[in-house]
């Protein structure tokens, strides 16, 4: 039973290579707290239910592509109800926060955390905490229910509000400690993430039977071990609106190009998936393949060519694409609150640029910019992403009712999971150029990959011999968990 | 290396407990048939690919779910390009042939198809075959490239036509030769998979070089062993349209019924997912769930309660469900071309039903039918289901042109593989209504489970003590791979 | 002044042909009421407003074609704030009642009317009458105010519920005097109309304080003398959703046809609009064009014509149309509570004889059927019909305020007016066959006449010379006001 | 018969104070032309038609509001068919041309063009100018038939290209003679109708059997006369994702401001009816609309009194608006090639003022900026605007057959009418802000006037007191037709 003070990861090994990276359990501090049957089982909906409780030992691979005579590999437990839990119904005093930017599908989980806590586990006290962070400890808190959440899932954006930053520890435990709130639901990106994690190491420290959850939010999809994100696939359908207007104002111009800015910063999945999906894309620029504008083999080049042949193009740039063209000039780059580079709109800088290039050279060129960012966000999540949000707002209630702590939930290879935080907040998820989802992509827009010879093999060599498991690719619409340095 | 009689599948065991469940391949029956190197690798888009050849051990489990002492159970050989192929480009004959009913996605299969085969792998002789089966022999063939294909995903439908039946193995296998084609492609349901893989015993006992390769098609999602099919995720959008405007309605009038029917002739997973979706639907019923109208725990009470509660309800039935109740009086069940029951209208009779008792009682109720299966169908993919159905097109011509035959292609815990036409087409993909999803949907509508307590018992019993392993529940979108006897 | 007995229609003539069938006013039967400054002039945002008070002699004509010598013809009183009001803001108390199928725009209507009642004239006492006229003496009334009709013009269907029939003339106006209402809102199709000229007669004859204002709903837009009903546009709109579902199923299927029933009872505006808007249908069937199947010229031969053409067709047939040919058997048609003929579903009746007659010939033919009815009624409003909704509830009460009653708010060459109950319920607005819409229509589709010679003469003979001003097209997307015997 | 160097207008009076602003035709410079049965009277569609040609004498009115003893005013001439036509169907070389920027419609236009002349009058040479004006002298022309437009209504844009600018009316006219084109349809703005007006003019001065027909075209809705310009409908539609997206991103953030520029160089329509179909707009600026930041009643005090109250708001502002405030410093404002002032980005301009203001005042605020002009522009046109566009395409063709010329088609009070080109091209179509359409969006916004008590009274004095039968009012959809000076 770990020390409180000491977070070192809680290892499980096993036959044939097998690594269970367990998450922690409030005993593991409190060592005598008492246990409670789950009432799931006098729930009359789960009666018909053969097998309800999770059994001890389920998990799941972290790499599900293995070979006969392979190491099994990393394995994450499983999600949802256990037989025992560590709350008594009226004893729970939940909390959720939302923090960072809109992404569709946050008011689907708010009302699914709302409704399993109250449905599955008899909670009556439930607050939404005002505007991130901050709330805690500079806002009045909302009381939530099942009735207020009813029809929030067709509302795009978050009823108890959103902001950047504001993560003050001492000040967010304490006004846990003083509210009573003994289970916090912290929805956000990989910033907030660390929040959390932060969030339990010092309730951990004060030995609160309090039970920190993270859910994983970002439209960017940059958060790694999870397959992908809610509300990823609602935004790669709306971001199509903005890629068919730009298609259909380049057709109509001559030399015309549509310009369509999206969300990405650090990770171009969005960028990606929405040209692969619309296929009348010519260009994808995503931050994780570098580009560069002049000369041979560069961007200007590839659009004059592209124009000459089809008379119009469509090029897709993530936010994040092109930052070191552009601040080559600038010393430092501002942050926001949340800690993340605040980007100058390189999509503003970049079309310029081209308009610039095509009036130094005296050629027609139409150039439109599209920048849906806003559209995108703000829109409810899709009925997949309904369902996908539901799932995981269960199973980390679950979680949080069986007792696990310091935890992120997420979908691993289709099945729900609790996840370490360091697992999620060590890296970044990011398009990994060298894996064939890529090269799909490469092959659909006949883009040049802008490396030069001299870059690929450098590319191929920087990037580690992965051992014989990592597929480095991902075939389905989740997205390569590619672990980078 | 198998007698081309001998359709015994290839089981290849390993430490653990580790099955793979292999594929056929062209060498099984033609063992000196010469390979060449594959031309994606001087294909300038997978030029940057660090590791474009799956390795020839990738595996993939059919259970993710495992214990650390468990048996590593059954895998599939991993889909993707390999590094020889059996095909010269300018050898492949393909064609593409699409049976049953319509599903979103099916175009754009379709043109992932033609353009996998013409840009990776540089093949000109594509065929679609018109109108299903049938027109094997009795029409004759379109020619397709990738101008042709270019703009299809964006509309529904199928441009080369479907049609049900027509299933003559002779006959198509003699065109088959007649023709020289040698790759092709069956995109349909569970019957049109049969049909596959009895023409590919048919080609391997006439020892033909043609690769026979079946790709899913079931908007009922009623396959086993693979995540979900494509189409589905678009199919379950497009019926919250139908969901709303029936929540409306009942909302509208006193004692409003919204009554939805919705695809699913075997199994309900459209109807469940839709309903899991909206948070509308007071009432889902399903081929899988038993119900009964009359009396004490029957529908018709239920909807009495519901109605006298909240002065309206909406009800989702899927086409399947309830044909016991109707068909008692009826003998036998009519078939129609595809060998599925040819299925009264149930919506039709249930609703009438539900009218008739009312009327009986006197009391006010208005039920409006809403039947909005075609306008489901016969909708364009979403961009989810544009990638999903490109992943899935590139790996069925990858596995043809790396000599596999026999085998559907498919996603199985998000990663594409080729499975064994038996493992398709042995069972069908069910509902669990002892598992938690379905658990899930009874606590999200409040319905009763319409099982007496002795049914509950007799419910669980039914179902074999599944092995450990099983975890009867499928966490997410993609759904429970749960066989049935 | 005429006395509350007479209902004689108010008629002023003028120069040149100029009538104005003018509306019933309180002041008729009520001569010493006092009046009050309209507190709109004290209202902020018609401070600006150069003269917010329509002129008394603003007159609208129902003709706006005219010949430099002809006749001025018919004029409505134009809608609008009036100088002098006949009740002060508390005084008011006013109710709203939707009676009949649902329309897209109810909710946005009875916002508006709403929202012009508290905040044009500080009305605080405004009641809802609870699933239509019913609701009168059964139900208790709905208290709506500006908060609780805030957003609800973003969902379909009307929040004070509906029914048909329910009109008991002395139980409605009892419970309008008991209550002490004094301004009634009736929201309903062309018998809800009559209903509403019957309870104004009724409280003319008692002699109450009562303003009575009709607004017109009906989605078949067979409401004469008005450009066009609230929800048509999104009626037609939401029915392209079904027309590309049935070509998309026709294609796809040999010899397919798709077939859409759409609204329209008595009238088939909404199936000319949506086939003239969509291009993709063979065949408009409506109930003013005759048609009959069997034999030379008839719907089955043209149906084997075109799909021996095209190999798949797009019918869209109207609810009425065909049921002369279906009901030739039956004695009488079951009326529904609102009076209207309870038609058997000529939709189901007629596929079901194509499929037959296919049958019968041994021909291959797919049918698919697409009833898209509630998927229709039960959307809100498009943006369009939101503003269109908004003038015409805002209309309605500037005339009750003014003392105006009996009258039905409408929109006539493109400006709102009172429009004289009479006028209203004598006729309905049918397309005119031998008028240019209908032939834009036939042109559009290339479908027969289904009119023998003999028929075309004796079509044009039926019609009575109608005078010069009568052009018989409508040019607009408001339709022909065709005044028919 | 003027002669052909006088463009005077020709005027006919009549009684009743009624005049007809008539058009120019054919034989007022070719006074011996031959005429031809119209070839609609064999057309199958046509044969069932009463009374398919248009009277000679059919007119309509252009203020449609009139008093019983008013002068007639001014009336156009009606569109349609007539008996005689001046074009043998082979004779007939027809062109369209688009210019200026996209709008949704283009394509139905386009289509519908193509269709008339062919199906209706039999025309085949029928030729797209490649890109706007420029297209008739620098490039390819595009031969059209129904099949190459068939589809073309259900995408964006125009097939044909377009461009601003590029008017040389002899080179223009020379290419018409070169070619032998002899009729012209050209679709586009004001700048665009004001190019087809000096064509016209060249051609009678050549005296040339050309027929000159100006099909407007202005998303803005600013050209004058006409009820409301094809594609307004769509875009006020389209406008609504922008505006719920600033909605949802206001709500969930602190003091969070939504932001959305539309179109609306010169006249507001757009805005302020997006803004009345939203419900969720607090402040719509447009052009018409002066307004400033600073000080008492300026738009900051506004911001922080409504941040205050609601913590969140949405502002809507045409492009046009508060150029004046933005270009204080800047001497002229550059022209684009079209003519049109080359509007610096005032919503960003405006938007980080914004920022600074409540930056320097130490205010948190969260302001999201959203331009969806592009994702407006390039959708295809809704069902009740595609009805639109075929209506005025017909007319506009059946004018140049019966010989008309130099005329704009357009749809005033709902009938299809033809204008002369002097008064579509003299004013523009302005929001009038003392018109009561401009008070009901104030009373919807609660938005202050930003007009001091001394600018209100100015402002109304400065409008000249309009005749009677000025209704300054615009009642429905289409809007007020207001002179200005």
């Amino acid at each position: 039973m770990s020390s409180p003070r000491s977070n070192k990861p809680k290892i499980v090994n096993g036959p044939g290579g097998y690594i269970l990276q367990d998450v922690p359990h409030l005993i593991d501090y409190l060592p005598d707290l008492p246990t409670y049957p789950n009432p799931l089982q006098d729930n009359p909906a789960y009666s018909v239910v053969k097998q309800y409780f999770v059994h001890a030992d389920d998990s799941v691979p972290e790499k599900v592509v293995v070979h006969k005579d392979g190491p099994r590999g990393v394995h994450f437990r499983r999600a949802g109800p256990r037989q025992k839990v560590y709350f008594e119904s009226d004893e729970v005093h939940a909390c959720i926060v939302t923090c960072g930017g809109l992404c569709p599908g946050l008011n689907t989980v708010i009302r699914e955390v709302v409704s399993s806590l109250s449905y599955m586990y008899g909670v009556k006290r439930i607050l939404g905490i005002d505007g991130g962070y901050r709330g805690f400890y500079a806002k009045n808190t909302i009381p939530l229910n099942s009735k207020v959440v009813n029809d929030i899932h067709k509302r795009g954006g978050t009823i108890i509000g959103t902001s950047r930053g504001g993560h003050d520890t001492n000040k967010i435990v304490d006004s846990i400690q003083d509210r009573g709130i003994n289970q916090v639901y912290i929805i956000g990106g990989d910033g907030t993430q660390r929040g959390a994690s932060v969030i339990f190491e010092e309730i951990r420290r004060r030995r609160l039977k309090v039970a920190v959850v993270g859910i994983p939010k970002t439209i960017d999809n940059d958060i790694p071990v999870i397959d992908k994100s809610f509300g990823f696939d609602t935004a790669v359908e709306e971001a199509q609106r903005a890629i068919n207007a730009a298609h259909v104002e380049a057709e109509s111009n001559e030399n015309g190009i549509g310009f369509v800015k999206l969300m990405g910063r650090y990770s171009g999945y969005i960028a990606m998936y929405a040209t692969l999906a619309s296929r009348d894309v010519d260009c994808c620029l995503i931050p994780e393949s570098p580009f560069y504008l002049e000369g041979e083999g560069g961007l200007f080049e590839f659009i004059e060519r592209r124009l000459k042949d089809h008379g119009h193009m469509v090029i897709v740039l993530a936010e994040g694409a092109g930052q070191d063209l552009m601040c080559k000039s600038m010393e430092s780059t501002p942050m926001d609150a949340s800690g993340n580079k605040l980007l100058k709109d390189v999509g503003l800088w970049l079309s310029q640029s081209i308009k610039d290039h095509f009036k130094k050279n005296k050629m027609v060129m139409n150039l439109k910019y599209i920048d849906p960012t806003y559209m995108i966000r703000a829109v409810p999540s899709n009925a997949s992403d309904n369902v996908y949000c539901t799932l995981l707002a269960q199973s980390a209630v679950h979680g949080a009712m069986a007792g696990y702590t310091g935890y992120t939930s997420g979908l691993v290879n289709g099945r729900q999971t609790y996840i370490p935080f360091y697992r999620i907040t060590e890296t970044q998820n990011n398009v990994v150029i060298t894996d064939r989802m890529w090269a799909r992509l490469l092959s659909s827009t006949n883009q040049p990959s802008f490396l030069g010879p001299k870059d690929t093999s450098e590319e191929k060599k920087e990037l580690p011999e992965t051992p014989l498991l990592d597929d480095g690719a991902v075939d389905i619409p989740p997205v390569t968990k590619e672990v980078t340095k």
